[in-house]
């Protein structure tokens, strides 16, 4: 069973997957959730996966394609990205981006920069 | 498919499922979200549910019971509510407390108060 002990952020690895990007990982058994911090500018190219994905916008506002149509989105807001669907994220504004990404089922594969099934935004 | 537009919580209906406690619900395919603004002095009856959970604290700080032992969480921790585990939270700060809640598989029946399948905190 996994342990219900608090899990602070603080003190998860943090993952720089692109430039300007870190990502911190938390798996429960059904679902994974994704923090990611985007610097301005930073870009998370097309890719797609078979978990579903719900994006949560902390701070800041981040321009995401979904399926080819633009889905611009601020703090505040939430998006459902579902199974497969082809979706990248750039951040044009000034200010850093703060966003949870919860997928799923959870997680099976560790995620690999540059293929299809990497797993965020 | 869900559409992936964006949500915003500001148009997202607000339930008051107990005295002090607000809820507000998005639902995907393969799991619900749930966020929950908890007044000072709240209380979340212990209760179970077959989903996981995840809960992200945002802001504040609440005591959780998990299992029968005490859990307290405060903004920038985490923790995973195994799948039919009993728990409940009650406020004993003085600042209001912001949450998130990842339940997975989505929630296939409304929650209802009072029973034990009730699905917050």
């Amino acid at each position: 069973m996994t342990d219900p002990a608090p899990i602070d952020w603080n003190e998860i690895a943090v993952e720089h997957p692109l430039p300007g990007i870190a990502r911190q990982t938390v798996h429960g058994q059904n679902q994974t959730l994704v923090r990611y911090v985007y610097q301005p500018g930073s870009i998370f190219p097309i890719h797609q996966h078979p978990e579903e994905q719900i994006t949560i916008i902390l701070s800041g506002s981040i321009d995401f394609t979904v399926d080819g149509a633009p889905l611009t989105l601020s703090a505040g807001q939430v998006a459902i990205i579902p199974s497969g669907l082809p979706h990248g994220a750039t951040v044009t504004g000034s200010v850093p981006v703060e966003t949870l990404n919860t997928m799923s089922p959870r997680r099976q594969t560790a995620p690999r920069i540059g293929s299809s099934d990497e797993d965020g935004p």
